[in-house]
């Protein structure tokens, strides 16, 4: 298992972590600054930056990615909303070309409408079939594109409105049988918070290998836990077995970044240079 | 598949649902006044009734059980507390056989003193280990007192603190390897609050059969769900293919009672007439 206390070469910021205290522009200085090598920036701060701008930006910053969030959301109730959804994906796949992503993470969807509280059917056998054919078409661009995409279950409290894909196993089965020749353009993003509780996690990291296995996302489950999406701890203040499963994660052949997520609106209303010296000292020590 | 809209031979209540209301009592005459065959009631509102004068009135009423919450949490931090856990369960035991409860609904616990924010660990595998080890130890006594145990499987994010049993497939197995005969003693308690998310859902019902299913729980879950515990939704109000799930449940061979049990501080702030006539009106048309 690689030692982590020594330098942070492996880390990478997801910059949902300072999102709500600093624009694009200015967590990739503060990352640059404390020689973070490597950042995962969602779509609305490219957006809101400039595509062209904020790859220029982390060019001379020397920074790369350690993926793109997000695609996916592929569900909806209508043709015209699964059409719209797969457009969006294909230009998401752009966008992380032009920034030189090792992979476009997907976020599947679930019951189309439900995230606004007006889920427009309750079939989530539906809502998986139209996951399944959404990530089928997508991968026919991804491979043209060279972009690899990264299934990331999500915890099954957000099953209704974010993600019908909830474990680990059941991002891989998709993958199996869209990708059955592994050929690295396919696999999974692996969230410890999604995944912790899985009685089935250690067999299915080994089942994943290194060719699923396309990033590894870090932070903490707290108890009490009090809110289904903006309440993650920095990691050492939960429960989840860190370097446990990041050995199970190595062992199984993964070399990446391990990647510090926090959704948290305790961290967000912190200084975000406390909150990032706080990542990368919990790293070296916790991770 | 049972026609539910025609009376209400199959509708338990869970006292829970109106826990805050009325005390046990109040609950018990509430629903003989309505016709409610069965009911679910928690140890602890036993206790403050009192089991003998509990049971009197149950039988005074023609009111059976559908099961007895709960023993389980068999986790702890030494070895007095493991001890102390499986006397516990055999006190609860004794407590089911004298309210003629057809099974005990087992709660399996998970890591020890997470409950009140200080985990003593955070091995879900040694609370997992624990947990078999309880249930194992505990089945010896139930079989003697011919007690069934009905291992209820709780959602993921329950898994830090109140069950690390947390899918259908696990609680299963541990039945398989505890009481590979299926002789009725060891099963399951399906509610589908817990399970609703789950993509082997049809398939672990199906192998439970109804050697193992014994006992039934709706509810509803919320979009949005604003909390971990107590914001479960009335049946209807939200995501949950209640039918789907019944009629799976039902063709693999369950045949007992389809029993209401709502955590929600939404509905315990209503009075608990208005509560118990809406699970009615919903059992009939949408459970």
């Amino acid at each position: 298992m690689r030692d982590f206390s020594r330098g942070i070469q492996h880390l990478s910021i997801n910059t949902a972590t300072v999102r709500k205290q600093l624009p694009l522009s200015a967590i990739i200085e503060a990352c640059a600054r404390r020689g973070v090598p490597a950042i995962d920036p969602w779509r609305d701060q490219v957006q809101a930056a400039g595509l062209a701008a904020t790859a220029r930006q982390l060019e001379d910053a020397g920074i790369g990615l350690s993926g793109y969030c997000r695609g996916g959301f592929f569900t909806a109730a209508d043709a015209a909303g699964l059409r719209a959804a797969l457009e969006d994906n294909r230009v998401a796949i752009d966008e992380a070309k032009a920034l030189g992503a090792p992979c476009l993470v997907l976020v599947a969807g679930a019951l189309p409408g439900a995230l606004v509280g007006k889920p427009a059917f309750k079939d989530i056998g539906l809502a998986r079939s139209q996951v399944f054919d959404g990530i089928a078409a997508t991968l026919e661009y991804a491979r043209q594109a060279n972009m690899p995409l990264a299934i990331e279950p999500l915890h099954p409290m957000q099953g209704a409105e974010r993600s019908c894909v909830n474990t680990l196993e059941h991002a891989l089965d998709i993958c199996d049988a869209l990708d059955p020749d592994e050929t690295g353009m396919l696999g999974v993003a692996l969230d410890v918070y999604h995944v912790w509780w899985d009685p089935k996690l250690e067999a299915q990291i080994a089942r994943a290998g290194a060719k699923r296995l396309l990033a590894y996302h870090v932070c903490d489950w707290l108890v009490p836990t009090c809110d289904l999406l903006n309440d993650r701890g920095m990691m050492g203040d939960g429960i989840v077995e860190l370097k446990k499963i990041r050995a199970l994660v190595e062992a199984a052949g993964y070399t990446g970044f391990a990647e510090v997520e926090i959704f948290s609106e305790a961290w967000w209303a912190r200084p975000p240079d406390e909150v990032l010296d706080t990542c990368i000292a919990r790293y070296k020590v916790v991770v």
